[in-house]
């Protein structure tokens, strides 16, 4: 039994990190600005402050500079939406991360659309959602940013081929379909609600999970030769792809931890540099 | 040999007409303002001259006011984007319907952008596109808002179903599958660079032909029973469905003429009489 090659999210993240920072070292010496991200955080979720502090800490060592904006738990959607607005228009800001998900009483959406698109690095707002549909130049949702980008540097090319994407968040499923498609891919969306998931997975050439159900695709639902992106992440570092049957049937897979984790904060970076570069002119 | 039942979108949208006339008169009365369309066509392209004709004529019979703007067929982006801008601040038009396609020198794009998603009743904006692909309350792409009532007339709920989308353009095939999607079918897309198109027609409970292909699926492509919706038109009343042979068998079809093509100026009335209502408060 042959085993699927890993796909190295870690290294491929630390050399777009690596090519980001030499990019914001170049911004920084001909403009005197650095790049920054705006890092606003609702409420003090243990998470979500660990997501945020990794964020800057990896910023920093890219040469971007980041501008936390912490606010209170109890901050309204108004508040928040008027923060971001500020961000938005302030030249000394390039990208915007907004951390999530937030408390109930929050309108996501809202906060999220009081983003300038031009600053929309993390890929959250409407615009950014539809350029990527429909294969235009905008930021992307980094996580399927980052998938995109894996595919490419081991090799494959969606065009022509089944991708079958599970799971259909606004951040993750949805877009993650949607680039593939903008690539040529044939795509089909299973959820929650499918009926026949096992068969629906075996048709696909390409696998991405993004539902954060520990384990939910299983080596036997696999195509043998296929490409298996996991994107789930469940506590304990289980992915949404059970890694030791499925690894024997892939062609390349992505570990948990390593794989498309890393490639999120690149995305991202990668993201809030290409940001600074268009509003500094350079 | 069955055959399968039509899906008569003349008598749907008639009746669709007939409660938005209503509504109309009765926004009319309650307020004084007749709902107000308007109507951007730039150059004299006939069958474009044609299409903004019915549709005025369809908004004459439901009492709904259209204001028709025709512009040069030199006009540039930057003008038909001023135009745009300025009917979506002028509180006398409720609606804008910017017919399409326009010539290569318009940036499409950026003039639907113009469009203030609140009068999009024509679902072009990327805002619009997001809301139907979020499953947030937004207007709808016409054709797919049509097909999805036509889809509830007849009873079908694409929940647990497999839908196969062939065709992916921004206001039909792309919005098709996202509407479904947020219906909770398990959506696949197909297009020209699917690599056997028969083996995924022949998965799908319902079949969405969108791409202007005449009789590109046959009736050997449909799985028995299937619900087919041919959204696909040709010169001579030719759709993307073998009509005679897909007849045979699926359970519910859309006929060409008559099918899909009367729904999408209904969805554009009733949502016109919607923004209507939203901007006049009643």
């Amino acid at each position: 039994m042959t085993q699927a090659r890993l796909m190295d999210g870690t290294a491929l993240a630390r050399r777009i990190v690596e090519e980001t920072a030499k990019r914001a070292a170049d911004i920084t010496e001909r403009t005197g600005t650095a790049p920054c991200l705006a890092t606003v955080l609702v409420g003090e979720d243990p998470a979500s402050v660990t997501y945020v502090r990794m964020k800057r800490n990896r910023c920093r060592t890219a040469g971007i500079t980041s501008r936390h904006v912490p606010l209170p738990a109890d901050t309204t959607t108004e508040q928040l939406v008027g923060t971001l607005r500020e961000l938005s228009a302030d030249p000394g800001v390039h990208g915007i991360l907004l951390q999530h998900p937030m408390g109930p009483h929050i309108d996501e959406r809202a906060a999220f659309e009081a983003i300038a698109p031009e600053k929309d690095v993390d890929g959250v707002t409407f615009a950014s959602f539809a350029t990527m549909s429909f294969g235009l130049p905008g930021f992307v949702s980094c996580t399927p940013g980052g998938i995109m980008r894996l595919l490419d540097e081991y090799g494959v090319d969606p065009a022509g081929r089944r991708a079958v994407v599970v799971g259909r968040s606004a951040i993750l499923g949805k877009p993650a379909g949607m680039l593939l498609l903008a690539r040529d891919a044939t795509v089909t969306y299973c959820h929650s609600r499918t009926t026949d998931l096992s068969a629906a997975v075996r048709e696909a050439d390409i696998v991405v999970a993004a539902v954060g159900r520990p384990r939910l695709i299983r080596g036997q639902d696999v195509k043998p030769g296929a490409v298996v992106i996991d994107a789930g992440y469940s506590p304990g570092n289980v992915g949404d792809v059970d890694f030791d049957s499925a690894v024997k049937r892939a062609s390349l897979i992505t570990p948990v931890p390593g794989g498309v984790g890393p490639m999120t904060i690149a995305t991202l970076l990668e993201q809030t540099v290409d940001a600074a570069a268009r509003q500094l002119g350079v």
